[in-house]
């Protein structure tokens, strides 16, 4: 069993950037504390983030054949990147779209994702927690936890 | 530490009612559900489902100084009920909102929320589990998790 | 054979309420000439008026596993209640939409239905009579008229 | 006592045309059962079909003087046609509007009637019984029925 | 001479719900400064606060015949209730409609009335005193005032 | 010099169609005195009337090399035919848009011409003088007037 | 019998300003022009121009009891003000409102008119001879003329 | 203590202008009135009624440090008025907007304010009553007055 | 193996009409081209052109167990007509949509087909040489070419 | 060489209106500085300010054949007056549009310029310096700059 | 002569790529029928796909001086890429878009193209067939073709 | 003191690309110019141009801690990309928005900036001008300017 995770744009920055909208933890801490989660499940976990479109496309093509499931945070091309939604449509992998902040709090363009009708599931607004509700949410539906 | 779950129109219906959108399992399934995981936290809950929106309101504002935070599921009421929102505005306890079908794939009217914006945190999608996911996202939130 | 008719808010001021749009007949003056129509066809009714849409969305729960077809008027709920239209969507019960006044010559507001659309049918501005229309269409639906 | 049906573009086509949507009766069957309905009532009727706008519009122009009421399936006409709407506001004739299929659950622009607002009444959805609730709605308008 | 005031939903928070928006002071310290006033002018005071909408609507279905004017806080439902509008339009009770808050400096979904163009006048943003204002506005249209 | 008048569907009703919007002159005395006028400045005049779209492109599209100017009353046609305005660009035929009624204070979608903007100019509202005035302007566009 | 004429905003510029739009007459040449056409038909007139809306909403007041009706030239001022409009309601003094450019081939804010729907005709696109145009029919509407 | 009524265009034509809308009170009589309440109260009242907006800016400009709080009824001006609102911006004087009419019962241009989010409150429909409801609910406000 | 080609209002002048967007062919030039290409093909053509919406309609019903695949440039009926789309969706004929110019390329109107959906395919904006390109797509698809 | 700049609304108060928005310079301080910018380059400066639209149509209009370019500050005419495009339009002098705030951050009705199209350039958000950076882009777009 | 072929995101997945939307064939398979069509015509052909807008770009940039046309499919960038967009009018490279699937027939957003407006023609729907019809295309208006 | 500008797709092509646009100076032209201008000032400048909206988020990013101001011209960028929004935000530094041609002048799509609104001011049209006009309006909102 193994799973994915891509970070999309900016989301390197975290915990320097705007702390009162996304929170002061780094992403590498977050990362620590999934994989650490995975590990305890006996699944295998991959940790991406790109600021570029077309390497966040190549990085869900490669889901194909490998792995089972993703936790999706797109970041700001969560509201506009069709290629992005192309790519999960073509392997077909289930996933998670997960987001730090409350989306529907925020500009209006950022209430919108056109990812979102494709997902498995949504989470949002729980800060670096909306990580960890997304992997457990992803891992049950894919048959994978002792629960 | 008390925690509530409402429950708004037709969820009295769970199992039986489009199940192919819904799924199979009935509310009060779910209810044992989320009350073993409850208990095993030590905390304790109070579990409503109302089809009446003035009721719904009666319930919200019931909350104050009782309840340290809460789970909505308003189903329909979710994307018109001005008054649920004016009712957890008023009272002021953390609440996440939660669904079981993704309102984002289904009619236009269904993926807007009128309460989002003022949770603590939305889980969308992931049927039954979704009160799970909500549940422990709420806890974690109010300090309340061994994790 | 049993069919339900569901009338909703200020259908009980009928007759006294702006009469130059709704017409001066009674609700219950409709309801006697509905229920001779059925008992002429041997078929049972039941007819409900309530001005609560908690209420509206019970009496149409009600419906499972008892009533065969029902003749609803939404009145001012029409153009607004999902938690109708999710109940009726529940019970699978076929159902006529019936208006007394023509609602496409109205405000913009009570152009649109959100039930119209799951209806077998609907029936507009015929005044009393659509009831009649509506009560014959539902029973030749259900293959009951001798017609 | 005369009436008059006017049927718009394919509706020549009927029971060869998406069964799916307007059932499998052909509009000679339909006519010739609207036909018995007014005889039995003494009531004399014309039926036509057209293609043409322009036809339709002739059509409804003789109206005048000579036809008691109408009944109206304007099919795709229904949605753009000022010009019949203009004629039917010339001729003064009262008319019902009816529809073979539920408009409302099709395309957008099949939800919109320009002849709705200036109907005495409007019937959907109940495939050929939508003309002869039609006839029997728009005869009890005129005075002409036992009931 | 008798007066109805009907106050909406969640109003019986009044002075601990969002004090910077709604004030502090309690409803039940705004009933006895209109009662106060009312018993000055030789009128009768009725004073009703529901937080469901079917009861708002009974209320003032229960105006025909009895209540000579009505002030009418219908908060959330302002902005969505065809009901209770329905209900105005059947008793034809004249009505002044009253908000604390200044509705238009506040969300989009908040500046619409679906009441206020059936109302004999509109106050709003006054705070308590706009209930004041509305009741001396009221009296004064029915001809029972000093002045 | 020679001149059209097309007029487009129901204007063959008119005198009995509407008059308090249409007036109660005939289509046959307007084109007396349009004949009249016609006569009296040496120009020639053909006057058309058709309820058929297809006709008038045709009766368009016979200006070509024949008529000199034209005035236009497309009635319902106005709003919605694009093939009319394709025949009106094919030909070049220098033409005014002229209405009896006045447009802009009637129903929305009798408010927007999609001929206007190819016209060499526009009259409204005069009733049958706007037919004569509509051929004042457009013989003085000509060039052809004793002014 | 006298007749005003009320010209808006930089029509005193008329023969330098975009001649390509609005031709190289003067103001004071069409001026001329219609005095000598009222004068020929015993008809006094009288001509405006300002650039200031406070002014034509005086002009417009001060046609009461004075003047039998108008031509209203509001350029850029017949787009947005509702003032003019109101000044027009206010003193029910008939008049025509007349362009010299076609407005409805230009940019689509100059295509809707705040003053149309309460003129007794339009006259649009003639250059010059809109003036002309729409005094004759102003003329005649008031039954002052041979014609 | 000082306030001021500032009275946008066509307010002088009062009494004669629509009655069946704005009453048959002159504006001097209303003046009269409110001139009353004032002395009554102790207050200093200044009166303006001007037809044109930038009159209009300069009237409220020079409310800095004379006049603690105003009553506005900028009539058209209301729908459209940037600079208004600026000079109500810029002076901060607390101010009362009042309307004779139900704007919200009129054309869609009239229903939207682009001064009431930042008045202190709104008083619509009463007549010439809006007026003294208007200054009783400023001064109030002010803290002017013996209730 | 037989195909047809429908060519709507207007196309009968081409040539003639805004060679700079049309282009100087004439359409008996197109269907020699096009005639020619079929024979090569042992193909039958059918070859037709109306400005009659009615009578397009009539030929597209004309296709059912005659024709095995269309083009169909409908010109100024693209963009409003739904009876040749019900027409097109009644006989279940694959067809291919053409047109001369680019229509993305001009008036918003002439941007949105009513036909393009439905269609097997869509060739837009080669000029004459979209009829071949239309043709030979439609041949492919019924496999019928040596290619 | 002479360039005009033109201050709108409000602008008179500038220093003590909202400074938290606008600053703290005043007008005077702006145009002192701007005006020993000018004499340095050689080129004189005519420096105007008025709340009224009329008088800004006249000042823009006494530009043609005296003033080389323009710096407009229009403030909220900006957003709505035609009046000001067309005069601008009609003098054809080239001008800057400034703002001392950043528009693109306020209210939507401030984002939208009828004037930026028709202008050389804008500069927006520079404060006081926004005057000073255009008054340099027009110089040198005139070619008076020893840049 | 040299054309180029430049696919868009997703493109390289052709084949496994919801086969029942975009067809079995992979794009090398599409690649080498091109290359043969081309071969036969004696066109140099070559032949890009890039998942990466921003290599998109710089695809586009290098047609200058060395490309006489090209066959653009860039999939999802179609509908948003304004960079691919400015870079082919940069290039002034004549192009035809492609796509595969029949994009009126989809979701809204794919029926938008920010391409189509700026090229030379569009092939829409006919799977691998629309590059051969689009390579056929652009040859013959390069005039490069036998026929 | 050091400042960075960085330019967005296809502004390499400057000089050739369409220039009754863009103007027919080259982008390194401009970097000179801008270059001798920091280096008079005592500023270091470093000069960005990209294709690539991820390589265009780096660059920004690395404003951090490096770079005091920058001027962006984000091109095509400009009106979609929310990552180079977000990454801008991330860093907080000031930047100035710069546009060569008069974007209002232009499509739709290109009047509205993403990045505008958290720009510090923005400078639009004045070709390659805008660049020294936003380089001087940052130097002096840095406070480093002898002026």
């Amino acid at each position: 069993m193994r799973i994915a995770v891509v970070n999309g744009p900016n989301l390197n920055l975290l915990g320097t950037r705007e702390p009162s909208i996304y929170g002061s933890q780094r992403l590498d801490e977050i990362e620590a504390r999934i994989s650490a989660l995975c590990s305890d499940r006996g699944v295998e976990l991959e940790w991406h983030q790109t600021n570029d479109e077309g390497e966040f496309v190549d990085l869900v093509q490669a889901f194909a054949g490998r792995v089972n499931g993703a936790v999706i945070n797109a970041a700001a091309f969560t509201h506009t990147s069709l290629a992005i939604r192309d790519a999960l449509l073509a392997v077909q992998t289930p996933f998670v779209e997960v987001h730090l902040s409350n989306i529907y709090a925020r500009e209006p363009e950022r209430r919108r994702s056109v990812l979102a009708d494709i997902a498995l599931g949504v989470v949002v607004g729980f800060g670096p927690m909306s990580y960890q509700l997304g992997v457990e949410g992803l891992l049950r539906h894919l048959g994978h936890c002792g629960d």
